[in-house]
Formats: structure tokens, C-alpha cells, sequence
């Protein structure tokens, strides 16, 4: 499944959610890509993964909950830590195999308590630790 | 194989840059999901991959080269269209599965000719075509 029979659609046209989440293209764990990005500053904070069930769940809370590929669970964003990503908003790709949540994030995103999770800059034949947890 | 042994080394710490292409976590295909962002604006652009030739290559000469998975076979971005991508700078993630690539984006992103790849926003129970095409 994918998008693509949707892509010439005019803007300000509409579809039915219901119709676009069964057509998303998942993996064979049922899995998309989910982008999480900070709605005022632009800052790309993480990148995780979503199933239907629950981008259903982030879209019906406003919380932000990921599948855990590594603990094959829910992960509701914070729901230890306190660091919750509250949803702005969500958009998908033209494939339909990646998810944009803007969102405001409280404190680091990153499970090393920095901001974000891209803190290995390459420069030149080096890579340098680019932030320092909070 | 990850990034997590490093993931405790203080701001400005060095690294080779072999030794951390060698210690990504690529997929069974040998791939690894990068997401294009606009430098200046902040734009997130696309989600696509890359794998360890794709990623030297783009920062050997600068202009971004993803692998394709529907084409299997790389796909140095803008190569017909004219749409390149100039790399700005180049980021993993904690876990090693997530490439930041910060790009000069020339022209639309999208093989729809939108800007970014994310034209399809949730608003209620409906999904609304955010953009047109350039």
C-alpha cells in the first residue's frame, strides 16, 4: 500500500484519516518512521517508529507514544522520565512510509539526556561529540 | 553493533569517523534511515537511506546520495531532475540508525515537486493536502 494514488490531489483537498492510516506503507513489523521535530525551534530531536495503533493513541491523547523496537512495547514518550513530547502536529510522507511529529518536547528527547539524539558530527575524517547532556 | 559505547563521551570528544561507520546500525539490507533538513529554514525535507558507500560518497564530494530501495541502486538526489542536494553537515544518532543530513536543497525535494515530502496533515478525522506542487 502507499500514497501515491492520493499525490495529485489539489491543496486544501481532504481525505478521510481512516482511509490514508489504511493505506499507509509499514514494514513487515507493521512499523513507519516516525520523525520527532520541535515546532518553534525546527530542531530535529529524534527519530523512532510507529504502528497504527499508536498513532491512533498519540492522535486521540496529544501525547506522543512510539513502539519500541528494542523492548516490542509501547513507549509512551516521558511516561518514566517526565521528558513528554506533547503533539503539535502530524503529517505524512508522500510514500506514506514516513511520519513528521512536530511537538513540543519537555527537556532532552534523547535517553542520554541531551536535547537531541544526533550528537555525533561528522567533520572531516572525525566525528565529534556535538552536545552535552542536561 | 551501536553507537552506545560512545554515547557517554563528554562535548567536543573525537572520534575516527571509521570507527563510527564501522559501529552503524544498519538494517538486514545494510541500510540506514537518513532525514534530509534544510539548513537555514529548517525544513524537514524527505526521509530516505543510505548505506556505508552512499554516506562516503556524499561526504567525499558533497552533494547527497541515498540508496534506493524501490530502484535498488543509488540514487544521487537532483542527478536527473536538477534538484540536487548540497550537504551542510552530517549527524548520527545515540543508537547509530539515524543519519541527520543538514542540506541545501535546491528546488522542490518531493518527485512531486513540493518542497518537502510531507504534504498529507492530520486535522481531526480528516488528513489535508498541505502544499502544491512548485
Amino acid at each position: 500500500m502507499s500514497l501515491k494514488a492520493f499525490e495529485t490531489m489539489k491543496k486544501g483537498e481532504t481525505l478521510a484519516l481512516d482511509e490514508v492510516l489504511a493505506n499507509l506503507k509499514a514494514d513487515d513489523a507493521g512499523l513507519i518512521a516516525a520523525i520527532a521535530q520541535q515546532h518553534d525551534t525546527g530542531e530535529v530531536l529524534m527519530l523512532a517508529y510507529m504502528n497504527e495503533k499508536s498513532i491512533r493513541e498519540t492522535l486521540e491523547t496529544g501525547q506522543v507514544c512510539y513502539w519500541s523496537r528494542s523492548r516490542q512495547t509501547y513507549w509512551r514518550k516521558g511516561e518514566s522520565s517526565g521528558h513528554r513530547q506533547s503533539l503539535v502536529s502530524m503529517s505524512f510522507d508522500c510514500d506514506g512510509d514516513c511520519i513528521l511529529l512536530q511537538v513540543d518536547q519537555k527537556g532532552p528527547a534523547c535517553h542520554t539526556n541531551r536535547r537531541d539524539c544526533f550528537f555525533f558530527r561528522v567533520e572531516g575524517d572525525k566525528v565529534v561529540i556535538h552536545s552535552a547532556p542536561q
